[in-house]
């Protein structure tokens, strides 16, 4: 089949520019009025912090290489004076600009151009041919000897613009029937590169057709892509010449069949239930948050620090903590050694002893009765010998079974770090001491609480992002939090959309909307006494809460979600909380009464993030730590960086999986983290 | 200060073109033909996978948006077949062209283009502001209201371009001194975002000089840039015109003072080591290789898995591993409750049981007695509540202090999860599980090992990357690998070599080469049979090893530093090891004697990566794990990738701090994570 005909109508070398217009607005892309190319698709992704123009080219595929790029941005109003900068982004199919600080309701103009690469007109043939591998044939994935699907269908043009390929396609069949009384299959095949199947069409004469349709079938089939007959849902299909592989299922014996499955029986099945829609569209979108989280720190030149899972500082208190220890299995094993070679009797040791002795009356013997040299010291290296032996005899003795024990403890010396050691409950103190050297800093990484919680909302294993920074304020603080909140959902929305999709349609209608609200509204920002003021006067309206307020109390999620859910239906910061609530390390305000302490509220999970400025000031944090009853030993390397050349510094930490549960809109945490872990499940 | 002409000498609007042409070297970046404009540096970095042509403008700052592209990449000789595609990045001072598979030698012309950006010409002065705004002025960090030390002295000019700015910065001083009999004080000042600092002059009546000069001291500091005195090693300075934050420093007591502290000094101060020039270099490093390692898989289409931390699956014996529990806590608590409520004694039990008998006997009198009903229930209810608080009490006197044990043994289903659970030492079998669904994954997380191992090489906590690419072979595994380590080379070379330069210069004066050498170099690959064939070979030429050389025998460290280090002074895959000593999800190859496994060995660390392809055949498996004397029942979940759509996959382990070792020339392993475990220790 021909390439399609270039959609710009430009020719080679030739530049066209157009305009598109658009007000900047609060309500997610807007659809901008377009010079009349219905394949230019431009729209506005505006946040507060940054304005982001896409101009996106949908099915597109030609024979060169076109490009489009913003060539002027044309401010219609008078906010010229609020306009940061300008960056643009030109690729094969999208061009984006991205401008800081625009008002909102800024009208904007933006030109756009389309030209051929100047490489297509100039260039000598392997050019060209370079150039044409891109547009119109399809590489196999660099590791492997078979293309990607989302190489194929998930291009602008849907993989049209590769009919008449031959391509070696692999992955499991997630629907498969026997067709024309026999003489045929078709193959819904998905290898996870993205949401979308590639249908694969597969001739009785090929292969065992019986052997393939099974849902959870793996093939590798080699064939050649044509467009389907009109009417069909996808735009390019897969002719098969010959089936490469064949990963069986008995149907009768597979643990997922295709019935629709409810994710907590899929729970039971942690090893096999990637292989559902569901959990892998949240294992790309936790992916794509994941690179996002890094992208978003990177670029702001944070560095990522790996902090300690195992720690020795038992900040939070031991009773939420795991520990981690070898006594346990050193025990075991010299229990199991005893019991093979049992100790030595106190007649061993008593024989042994007597050997001693008599060896020793020998030596004296034959010094008494001066004798040769050689006699003597030979007399003295058998006293040597049954003295060692008596030694390891006393030594074997005292091994007691169990876990040792000095004055009625545990004695952990003895352990693999000579002191008690736990995992983590969370990078910040650590963390502190790189952004106390470095200034920006952050973590993302696994952290621990051996709470007996049974909710939806905890796991014992979870994933934390906690940034650090030096020389900022709990103001720097918000900021930060609200930047890299929206950038996340910004990011879905450009990296994700397709996976979204699948979750809107079967899990949450709402939650691209909800992604588009967050990344384009200002978070409201209000004190905690602000806050306890509007659930006050909610409770007068006659809102009923099972916790009671009043200044002073721990907000409980049932306010949480009222302020940002029903009352303000957007996300909330709420600052500067009550010190009797907050950890010692957060900043004393000016009042002497609540902390420099801020927790971000979104919609569907409540608090997403808890951060705050931290207290830089040696004395008042010193008064602080005996103030809460703690002992100040533990603290004294915290203590340090104050001491020596302190900074003021914030931070915040934000749950992943609870990102995961605000983007997806999925209830239990258990389904949103790959491999679970709570109180009685620990599965592989 | 004005700002400095275009070094193109371009007018607005112009376009010029002009050639460099260059051959892809072997040996690291090649200065090619020049068109004579100084300012244009262009280089080569190739590989066998990827050439890589960047034509960096250095000492560039303009006062409109210059921006320098590949215009055409030309070849010269006839190797033309093999280039497969070229990708362009075009940035204010860098153009990057990126071909793909060019041949070693290859005669390439670059047609390099400068041009002004067109918003330049016609925007309006708003846009002006905006472009001015990027180049002769600089930004304060998005979350802070200093700028960062990087965005003055890490610009192409050296921040010259910034003289005559008022700007506020922070940061740590390294050295500081005062001058001129104390009327002024020069600070070299350092923030961690890069490795240079920023020299600050503060004149006596701005501050008590004497309180900013000891090292390690936080100073924020307002001020203007100024072009520094001819002859001086900086290009810009700051003259301050008042201090913001003084944090102090008694050099008397500071743990960290400027002399030359070692390496070990510092281990015993890991909250502090972060503020010294080499510690701080090495955590630049490690972010760039973690960034880098996230930035291949995610190019490459490799999902990010979280496979889980504590694990239940013991599949490397349990010796090794540390355990997770609460039981040693629990019985703490319980032990404590005792102490403060002893358990009921026997004849509290048995003044309970003699009032349920009374009780019991007091309703049956009634009953006989056919008492009203209103009596009997009420004696019913008296005789449940004393019932009641007799089985609580045989409850409780069953609590015993220490471990819960059962049968003898510890009664695991007393622990948090409700059995043995444990540390992971891998993700690999883990991440399979999503490999064999999703395709492409890959896991980077910290791993542990309880090994009383106390060398300069093992750590008990380190971080691994693991990926797993399903429809792959060994071959595949092989390349991944390569392509990998070559990127993290290119990395670095492109992103750290300011910090490199650091390490070079105080660590290891080959660390660059180094980098080079194996991001050009096509490593080796030889079969372990020929790898014991030419060691073999070595001892007949008088090499001495400490271990025997022999079909059969697991290589150690001293043979892989001989192949990668004398033999063949490049990187090394070695492949297809002799089964009986490799694990059991390997794959069998057809001499039935080998497994289809390799591992990379690189100069200066030896293995830096060992991987596989595996066995996918279930009858295989299964047979092999049963003739290594392994259980069936722990690996059927894993049985069950291969029982249900198995598929060709293949997959490796890189040790993350030893690709840092490798990259720094740090000699102990300990140096090169923030928080080091160990026997015996585990700070912080």
């Amino acid at each position: 089949m021909g390439l399609k005909k270039d959609e710009f109508g430009v020719q080679h070398s030739a530049r066209v520019q157009f305009k598109a217009s658009a007000f900047s607005g609060k309500d997610g892309p807007v659809p901008v009025r377009n010079p009349g190319r219905k394949e230019l698709v431009p729209k506005i992704v505006a946040s507060n912090v940054d304005a982001q123009l896409i101009f996106s080219r949908l099915h597109g595929s030609s024979k060169g290489d076109v490009r489009i790029s913003v060539e002027r941005v044309e401010f219609v109003d008078d906010e010229r004076s609020r306009i940061g900068r300008s960056k643009e982004v030109a690729s094969k199919f999208m061009a984006l600009a991205v401008l800081t600080t625009i008002k909102y309701g800024t009208h904007v103009v933006v030109h756009v151009g389309a030209h051929m690469a100047e490489t297509d007109q100039v260039a000598g043939p392997a050019d060209r041919l370079a150039a044409m591998n891109l547009s119109d044939s399809v590489q196999n994935h660099a590791f492997s000897d078979r293309v990607l699907i989302l190489s194929i269908v998930g291009r602008p043009d849907g993989g049209a613009g590769l009919a008449g390929q031959r391509v070696r396609a692999g992955g499991w069949v997630k629907t498969g029937r026997e067709q024309g009384k026999g003489t045929f299959a078709f193959l819904e095949l998905n290898d996870g590169s993205c949401p979308a199947n590639l249908q694969v069409i597969v001739d009785a004469g090929v292969a065992v057709l019986s052997k393939l349709v099974a849902t959870g079938t793996c093939v590798v089939v080699d064939g050649i892509l044509k467009v389907p007959p009109e009417g069909a849902k996808q735009r390019i299909e897969l002719r098969v010449e010959s089936v490469v592989h064949i990963g069986e299922v008995d149907p009768a014996k597979y643990p997922i069949p295709k019935t629709k499955l409810t994710l907590e029986f899929l729970r039971d099945h942690l090893h096999l239930r990637s292989r559902t829609n569901t959990i892998a569209a949240i294992a790309r979108i936790r992916n794509a948050l994941a690179f996002a989280t890094h992208s978003f720190f990177q670029e702001h030149h944070f560095l990522y620090v790996h902090t300690p899972i195992i720690t020795t500082s038992d900040c939070e208190g031991a009773g939420e903590m795991f520990q981690v220890t070898t006594l346990i299995s050193e025990a075991e094993k010299l229990e199991k050694d005893l019991i093979k070679n049992p100790p030595p009797s106190e007649s061993d040791i008593e024989t042994a002893r007597q050997l001693v002795s008599e060896r020793g009356a020998a030596v004296k013997q034959l010094k008494d009765a001066k004798a040769s040299k050689a006699d003597i010291s030979a007399s003295v290296m058998e006293l040597n010998k049954v003295k060692e032996s008596l030694s390891k005899l006393e030594e074997r003795s005292k091994l007691k079974p169990g876990i040792p024990q000095k004055d009625g403890k545990i004695d952990y010396t003895q352990d693999f770090f000579a002191r008690q050691a736990f995992l983590t409950v969370s990078g910040q103190l650590q963390v502190e001491t790189y952004a106390c050297a470095v200034s920006n800093v952050y973590t993302f990484g696994p952290t621990f609480r051996a709470e007996q919680s049974h909710t939806s909302r905890h796991l014992a294993e979870f994933w934390m992002v906690e940034p650090e920074i030096a020389f900022a304020d709990l103001q720097d603080d918000m900021n930060c939090a609200e930047a890299y909140v929206k950038y996340m959902c910004n990011w879905l929305l450009e990296k994700c959309l397709d996976d979204m999709e699948f979750m809107a349609k079967n899990y949450d209608k709402g939650c691209i909307d909800r992604l588009r609200m967050v990344a384009l509204t200002p978070f409201v920002r209000i004190s905690y006494t602000e806050a306890v003021e509007l659930l006050e006067e909610a409770v007068k309206g006659g809102k009923k809460f099972e916790n009671a307020v009043e200044w002073g109390i721990d907000l409980a999620s049932e306010h949480e979600r009222y302020l940002t859910e029903v009352k303000f239906q957007k996300p909330v910061i709420v600052y500067n909380y009550p010190k009797g609530i907050k950890a010692f390390y957060m900043r004393l305000n000016d009042d002497l009464k609540t902390v420099a302490a801020m927790d971000v509220l979104v919609p569907k999970v409540g608090e997403l993030i808890g951060g705050s400025q931290r207290e830089e000031r040696y004395e008042v944090i010193r008064e602080r730590i005996t103030e809460m009853g703690l002992p100040l030993e533990p603290y004294e390397w915290y203590l340090d960086l104050r001491r020596y050349g302190t900074v003021k510094h914030c931070g915040f930490g934000l749950g992943f999986e609870r990102m995961i549960l605000f983007a997806t809109g999925i209830d239990n945490i258990r389904d949103v983290i790959p491999f679970p872990r709570y109180p009685g499940r620990a599965d592989l």
